[in-house]
């Protein structure tokens, strides 16, 4: 019906994550496998603490899927908690009369939803707040991502991601092709594509780690192959920019979002930010990752692939400044939500870092904004539909 | 009933731009003076080219409100077109069976929405799509931010906005209070709250204009006053960061978005960036800026005033990156798209710079967002319904 | 972008009514003289009063179409109030000190929104209720219904209504086409296609006015031509009979919906319900109205065109229980809002029975649906897109 | 966050069916014990055959519920299927290379999705609509319902269903008190309140099973305790009894809905129609069921509790129209839809009437109804918010 749309629920500890989406064509072909990478590929990272392998996500899919292609129907997939049977009093959905009270956190780390939460939703317990806050949640996110990539896979797209800035160290990735960039990022812990920054970047997480201090940075996401005309000019919630700057600002620890050069752009003059065009009727001249667009391009793309709200045949660039990690082992002061008496916050242990973990929960969620838009204007309830659409537009385009 | 949600019509030279908004309280003040005020800043602004004085815009409330109040019905208005006549025949709604196609325009210019938005509708007349992407369109954001104002402004809220940076000259607005770069701000053509650097900017701005060429910058929005808890940690789509992500890259010529430091606190490490909680009962030691949220404040606002989704008591702080405009006087290279032939984009006039203008645009559509989540918290039909539910959750704070 | 959405405003004695659709694809024809023949048919029909002569509602394209061509951008239509010179004061949008409150409507009216809505939006005054929740509001909805017929008619689907019970008369409309059932209805004063029962309802209306009293009855919408697979079983969101439950049952006056036979089907076996299905290569032999199916078909319909939430190539049969007007002449028992004073509410004249328009309004939110579905299910951003969409999922039918 | 709202997945013999419901306020207790009596109530009722026994359904809280209560985060509650190792082959979500596609389904039944559903998502075996469109998945909007009615029952709502007409046999309530009614139809088979009717309704099932028919019949939900001004008279999409209309619509097997007298309310006069309105100072003189409404009340409730789309204060009548079951033992004739070759669609069991568990499910849905129309209403984020919200607009009626 061409709205893709999904809710997720579940608490950090509790028995399980849950994702419904709903929208995919029927007999789209659904790897699982594919999505476990994915999950797996969100747990990596140097700088990751120890819950990481703990975890060792899996997405069971329950509904909406048959002998691996969709049905057509909403899709469910659940990840359960390998911890649960450590955690079912503290997290019951069933009352525990026995369950003391006093165990309630009622003091609000800095950074965190602990406080905003606990005030909004008239809370006496942190906790209640916390495990939904969690960085875990994004599980679920990344497992819509691995939906979402098998769909744009089957029309030429591909999404990549990459660190480009680690806690000020810049990584250039400069003259590389796409397909450079994914796969060194895919070899390197840091999801950097320039190896010579690699060693600088896991010495500032070391010294942060020793000094109880936490680091954040810069991804970028490309998205390659998106055809000319996704998105909508003629309504603001239908941007798709607007929808991107949607989905990413609403990830955990996201402070900014870029498309193109963004806020350097900003500082250039006009004649030195916008794309000329050009055509070509020859397709092995148009530039590295570049969608059907029926033969116009642009040598440069400082746009980002987005022009008025719609794709332009470039590939989609899209850069996410995260903070660094808020829980830290380096005090910080806070209050007691119930004494009002001020404490120090910190930790015993935490991550470091998990910017390279972000740009996968990155790439899920632009793989989301790109599908949404993309079966806006295509429509279709079934694959052999959506491609015939798909087709018979990109065969109009010239 | 809570969802506060508008649409807008138009084109550029057509009869008349149109906003409509369903979900404010009945009773609510309607000041159309207010609006109207607004629209003029919007159309201010140094370095603005002609069409700016023609417009001289004005919203005619026609529906939901009487005697100056909201009614609780959805409400309308209508900005005129005072240059219409001069525009009937090329833009009538009506078949003009003598209007020679031969006027069409087929040269996409780089930059905007032409090209992608002709592939996109199958058009063969640029004019249909560039009619609706023009920055006119923002006029009816302009009022829908009006309107949101003057709900926030009943609540204690109020919306900042000032420059501050412009192709590259930075504004030092820091140790002012935000009362302070408002004043500033709306002296200044520039919309800086920075009087040093105003003849800087001036200078370059008549550099492009000699040269050409267009100038865009950074500006910043800020709300105080702002309760705690607005906005949803628990879903993606109601978090209030995600959402000013949507509204703000949505807007037309906007390619970046932070909140707080966003980028710059990207490169910092944890123990730089995260703002210690303070309690206190005595209102006067909050800070500049601060919202009901039951004593509790930091003194530093490193988060831009939300975390975990959700507003936090601290102002909201939301920068903005626009690119220059994409009409230059420079010729860039662009292809027609019906005879594929090259030729080089260029105007004979353009506006230099609308980057003041822009932030009265950001200013309207962050009211909106706050308003949004604002009437998402506390429900309610009239004013006064409103107003105690907003009462009793700021008293419940403590 | 597969949305079709729609929002309206406007105060009965307010300046205009507006629309605002968003979704219609661009290079669709917009024929504002059928709109306006569909306004006027609104407004007919036996047993109105005297309102319906000043209106003489047009609606005015002010936004979304040029030359009689869609653009793709919302469209607006305006239909002013042709009395509002005689209302500027008591509906002024802007402050009129000078008005008196007294004038102030108090005593509600049985069968109106009056009570419950001064109740909702905190009014001291039901004016401010019952000037929207007027049935003049619904000429906005058939100038919407306008629009979505002239998509549907771009492929083969034709929208027809008639009379089926006034105020307990029946009419016999079996064994018509449904051409001759439209044709009929058209050139009847009460929308009915049996002729040999337009006296008695004529005499019922006549004695009805007489004794002060009002009229409802029953109608019946049919949209022939609707190819299977409209609407999605999948979700109940996205049901065609649910969403035709909610436009029809949020119409005014009306208290009842059924598809098909409904509710007497409801007193029968399985046996006598359940349609048969049978297939034909040969396109004559499907019944009259059928709509493309790739040849299977049913010689009954009473599913009324709808089989798990979705068309099955069979019309769309909904019939609609309009109750009778609210305000009467004879007095019904009421109570002052203010004072508690109790009244006998009448008034000195009014319309007696409105069947024939409100069946005309059914025609206009049921076309909504329907291309609601249709666009949902085909996508594409231009008429040329739907059509080749729709063109290669009918082809791929058999 | 004010809007209710919610997804479910699961195919009848996959794994497990799931809910997911976000908007639900934080602090609200939350009984799963009642959740599963009404999984109970679903499935029994005389008539059903032999798969309801097998079921036996219990929903498990895995999401946004802690120690009883909701967290103010989406609760999940799954269902699960206990017949599942008895279908991993044939419905496994994975790759089964072994699976012969012989086996697929290609013989449509009349009257249900199955034909337009493989038509629409173009598959080749009807199980991939069927097992979706199948009644069991009314479990989630019952575990949904049972949720609702949890809210509802902390401000004094109460919902009530029973059996009004079972295959043209009518029940007879009239004189009965909504709590008579709620304890006859709870401890009737049939759901009647009226049992001189149950032998001649029991019989007629036995001859239905023995003839191999099935039946259908109207059934009845009333909600009291309602207060005035849910739903809103001001837009098409928030009115209360379109919303009604939408929900109960897209039920399966359902064919109308009336609120109040609805058709027959069409076949009479006004002054027959509309309910007089009264005031007292005096609660103990509300009529049964009467919610809160600041004293204004009616002695007849032909409005069944609605008026211009908002709650009157009156109890909430709605009734149902259900067809008879479509899989019958009785031969209709069908064409498969691979091969066209016609042939007899007959089943060797099924259930005969599935009329008492409708009921059921219509009373879930309209719970869920009313809570949405309750919480856009009184916004709030936690239980207390919400209790305070609801009290001072109640104290507001007077």
């Amino acid at each position: 019906m061409a709205v893709l749309r999904y809710m997720t629920s579940g608490e950090s500890h509790g028995p399980q994550l849950t994702l419904t989406v709903s929208g995919m064509p029927s007999n789209l072909p659904v790897d699982s496998e594919a999505i476990n990478r994915d999950l797996k590929r969100r747990q990596g990272g140097y700088g990751r603490g120890g819950r990481m392998k703990i975890e060792s996500d899996a997405a069971r899919i329950v509904a909406g899927v048959r002998h691996g292609f969709a049905l057509g129907s909403p899709i469910t997939m659940v990840i359960e908690n390998r911890d649960w049977r450590n955690w079912t009093e503290i997290m019951s959905p069933e009352p525990q009369p026995d369950y003391s009270g006093k165990r309630a956190i009622t003091r609000p780390r800095p950074g965190h939803a602990d406080l905003p939460g606990v005030q909004k939703f008239d809370h006496t317990d942190a906790r209640n707040v916390l495990e939904r806050a969690s960085a875990r949640a994004t599980a679920t996110q990344v497992a819509l991502g691995g939906l979402c990539k098998g769909l744009l896979g089957q029309f030429g797209m591909r999404v990549v991601s990459h660190v480009v800035e680690l806690c000020g160290i810049k990584a250039d990735a400069s003259g590389l092709t796409y397909d450079e960039i994914a796969r060194r990022a895919e070899r390197s812990e840091l999801r950097v594509a320039d190896p010579s920054v690699e060693d600088a970047m896991r010495e500032l997480i070391d010294t942060c780690k020793k000094e109880g201090d936490t680091a954040g940075g810069i991804f970028e996401v490309i998205v390659t192959g998106v055809p000319s005309g996704l998105g909508n000019v003629m309504n603001w919630d239908e941007k798709l920019d607007g929808k991107i700057g949607q989905v990413i600002m609403s990830m955990q620890a996201i402070k900014g979002v870029e498309i193109g050069p963004g806020f350097e752009g900003a500082r250039l003059r006009g004649s030195q930010v916008h794309d000329a065009i050009y055509h070509t009727a020859d397709p092995s001249e148009l530039p590295d990752g570049h969608g059907p667009s029926g033969g116009f391009y642009r040598k440069t793309n400082r746009a980002g692939g987005i022009e008025g709200g719609m794709s332009n045949g470039e590939p989609l660039v899209v850069r996410v400044a995260k903070k660094p990690i808020s829980t830290l082992m380096q005090p910080i002061a806070s209050v007691d939500f119930q004494t009002k008496e001020a404490f120090d916050s910190s930790k015993e242990r935490s991550d470091v870092c998990a910017l390279p973990a972000a740009a996968v929960v990155g790439e899920a969620l632009i793989s989301y904004a790109v599908a949404w838009a993309f079966l806006g204007k295509f429509g279709g309830d079934s694959l052999a539909e959506v491609r015939r659409n798909y087709g018979a537009y990109v065969a109009s385009l010239g």
